[in-house]
């Protein structure tokens, strides 16, 4: 929907350097074994692969660990566009669980929807990859809010 | 507010064992060293200590990880009310992280709101213990769905 | 995202007389003065014009008026894929206000992310129409649920 | 849950003038025909009497319009806390539709959660009530916005 068709321009030339900073601080990323795959101004694709220890009581992946990878996904598709000096931090967040994670691993991709000066609105689609195939098994609506780097 | 003066009776004789085993069968619980610390009819707390492993860029808890502990807490005050041979799935949730998860353990409050036949309706609050003082770090409101036990 | 690429078929011959026939009698929609614009299966597009009645304290469109609007959307959108006899509840919905609501009309466009037995999600964006120009003023999420008619 | 305990004092010795002031220039408020009950720092009670012009398709109230009543009283609840020379707009809100809002009026209690320089956070409940008993028919969460008046 919205967010398809925007274009945006980064506002700090080392955006890249800055977004995979942040994350390689997060050891709640490292934990659950996310990387990520692609980034660009206003979006970043974070992937999971399966392993036992993510599981809800299914075997499928939590819906605690899905949101976590969505979060992340939204909170550094918005950072891609923040001025130098800036973090981001979620204000909150939306999350539908719409089919079983069940697969290999999680793919989320974020993307911005609106950069305003203070708050920054994304949605993020997570996908379950099974045998090459891909299915959306959880749809974001997300805040994030600039702060000023600690 | 709803959820304060609502009290439940369960379905299940064996609530709470079914309770119990779900939760041991999650393995994102264990890897976050997230333990239930209360249950009752319509009511789960669970807790997890503080540790690296968990945090988001500045050291504090991460968003997903406050949201899967909620999301777990919400879960288990929703089946600990289903009747037997029952399961529960997150249908939805919304979380706000009002301020930092800055503490030695977070502790998520699950309390149901509303039991229908399909659809339960949680208010979760997560508070950041540290130094032996809570303060609210989420609220989470969350939709929940009965299935038949597989 | 999501909706973009889905196709759906509607599982009721009559799912147009039935979804405009639905509308006729929401007497909020009439009060707020809201029209089908287009109807499609898995997609519902509601316009209103502007009135003063419509306003919060700046003058723009309540977000109250702008949830209705696409709650209707996304309602009515579910709709069009359910079965014979059957009926649409909201079950919740999260909406995001991005923009002022400042224009002659607005649009809300819903379209179904994903159709289930018992529930759907739909995502809905509301655009702000100004002297012909749109701006998406409002993102919303939303969890539906059939139920047989009354 | 949270908002229960909470104390606020106001930051606006005129806070109550103030909100009744843009309360009436709310023309949404007007044509709905709701009026405010009850106000204190940090709460706001906003009741709407039925009439089949605020209907969804069985005659109860539209969901667009129990969210619109509720988004105003957490809303004014926000505003009651702000310093002088502020306004007050919805970031975005998430409303469980929890039952039939099947009754004589709407009576929506917003109480603010947190109240942040930027952000405040509140949550609402709304009750129908039907010859003189009152029970709750959604639950809202929600994010408000301080910004300079106009």
């Amino acid at each position: 929907m919205t967010g398809e068709t925007a274009t945006f321009a980064p506002a700090d030339p080392d955006w890249e350097a800055h977004v995979r900073a942040s994350f390689a601080r997060q050891g709640a990323m490292a934990l659950i074994g996310a990387a990520i795959e692609r980034l660009a101004p206003g979006a970043c694709v974070i992937v999971a692969p399966y392993r036992p220890e993510l599981s809800q009581q299914h075997g499928f992946f939590h819906a605690g660990i899905t949101s976590a990878i969505a979060d992340s996904a939204g909170g550094y598709a918005a950072l891609t566009l923040f001025p130098p000096a800036s973090d981001v931090l979620t204000v909150e967040f939306k999350i539908n669980l719409i089919a079983p994670a069940h697969g290999d691993a999680l793919r989320a991709r974020g993307e911005v929807v609106r950069s305003g000066r203070t708050l920054t609105i994304c949605r993020v689609d997570v996908e379950a990859v099974r045998d090459g195939a891909a299915a959306t098994c959880a749809v974001m609506q997300q805040t994030l809010m600039r702060v000023a780097s600690r």
